[in-house]
């Protein structure tokens, strides 16, 4: 992502990440070690800047915001910790670096995500606090953990994540992988904007057609990155190109074939597209990631 | 714990612990089950028990504190999922049950957990929805999530959980042993306390109080347990007699002897004891835990 807008929501993000993090006692500094590990590893940061470019977008300054993003990039990141561990997909590599669990063990591995998804929850209901003169900020900030809270969890990314193992070296059916790619990716983009656009107060029918383009471009997100698995190279992933099939999970490639797999993605961008298109001369950003999404396709 | 009002308290949250949790997709079936099946193993229900007491203390219709004691429940319960996996503690049996892994296997057991820390977060910020048109009782909604996100994460149970890990197969200094001591077990007891007395709204003043109250008794009840592992039985522990010294895991009562174990677990309920004084005729669930703790060191 080269494009100077995301730059400075993402450089926005960098520059408080680890900071965000409460505040430990020196006597767990391995496990502060172990979480900052995982949350400076990269990445495009593409849930913070997507919260904090709606946030934008509707008028608020994205600073106010921070503790919400951060909140986000810090469930993003325990689920990839989780999810790399031995008892789940077992991967060594993570965006070209060793896992977590490779460098502090699996034991800290568990405990830094857990720890993570603690801090997720602390930042947020923290922030809370300094809202109990103003009601209505208050109602935003709640509206907005709540927002994160249900499509991370049970009925969002985590049951994605079940659905993922579970369907591991079985035939999926297309219902079941588009629940999987629902969940276990596009929820947490869509949580991603829709707590901006809890944050900002935007009306109901705004937040409606923001949901919707969430989970479009969440969608598309996921069908791409199992393209990639097919048809990327290792040095843009950071992770071995085919792990997919290594553990004979069922990708939108390899159910639909390439073909249809291009032609679904960009359906969704379109549709991502279209809803954005009113705000186009505010909405740089999102106009960006939609961009650099169909780059991938080719 | 045969006394009458713990039990009115504690079938309370017996009978909507599992019904609490957010409603699942039927994709999601086993993740649901194998959380259902660590929140059925039973135990004492401690935490929400202390939590709903508190708040009937100061005036609280407990049913509208559901959702928070509940949520400690959840976050208790994920906390020994996890502890009991074979990358921590390796247990197999927990309350003389299998543990959850050794049911549903490791990666749906780091799952569960996973998911019930987030369904926590999720019922809270959930019932905070419900007083959007009462801006006191959020304020005091929001402050409860705040005690019990903090006091459970990276500055409270993570950080103990970490230091217990770390300190297992090496002498640990009595600093240390209090450090984890505080954190992996008197922060969650103490999370119970001030949440239901930030839902009462209970003056500063008296949240102080009850905040030394509740560490009083977590510490109480950390340094019981590791006497009962010496001088307790299996039968009543649920779990084997020696399994801390086994994993070579630093006691108090092997760091002091049983006789100090003795002394400073009667001089912390001491302490409990006068705090809640005071509220003798309305706080027999608390003084039937101090008594019910005091009987264990006979």
């Amino acid at each position: 992502m080269t494009n100077a807008e995301y730059r400075r929501l993402m450089d926005l993000v960098e520059e408080n990440l680890v900071g965000f993090l409460p505040e430990v006692d020196h006597k767990s500094i391995t496990l502060h070690d172990s979480m900052a590990y995982s949350l400076s590893a990269g990445g495009k940061r593409l849930r913070p800047v997507l919260l904090l470019a709606t946030c934008e977008l509707f008028g608020m300054n994205p600073k106010e915001a921070l503790p919400y993003a951060c909140a986000i990039e810090y469930i993003h990141t325990y689920s990839l910790i989780h999810d790399d561990l031995p008892a789940m997909d077992n991967d060594d590599l993570r965006r070209g670096k060793p896992t977590n669990h490779k460098v502090y063990g699996d034991a800290m591995a568990i405990l830094a995500g857990d720890g993570l998804l603690h801090s997720a929850f602390e930042v947020m209901t923290k922030d809370m606090l300094l809202y109990f003169d103003q009601p209505e900020k208050l109602q935003h900030r709640a509206q907005a953990a709540y927002e994160i809270a249900r499509r991370s969890g049970v009925r969002g990314m985590v049951a994605g994540q079940v659905a993922d193992i579970e369907s591991e070296n079985k035939q999926c059916s297309r219902e079941m992988l588009d629940y999987i790619h629902l969940n276990k990716t596009a929820q947490l983009i869509t949580a991603a904007v829709m707590a901006g656009s809890a944050l900002a107060g935007i009306s109901f029918e705004e937040r409606k057609s923001m949901s919707t383009f969430g989970e479009a471009l969440g969608l598309a997100f996921q069908i791409i990155d199992d393209y990639l698995d097919v048809c990327g190279n290792q040095d843009e992933m950071g992770k071995p190109v085919g792990s997919d099939a290594k553990l004979n999970k069922s990708t939108y490639a390899s159910l639909y074939g390439i073909e249809a797999t291009v032609q679904r993605a960009n359906e969704l961008l379109d549709r991502a597209d279209e809803i954005i298109a009113p705000y186009y001369d505010q909405a740089e950003v999102f106009h960006a990631v939609i961009e650099h999404l169909r780059g991938q396709l080719k």
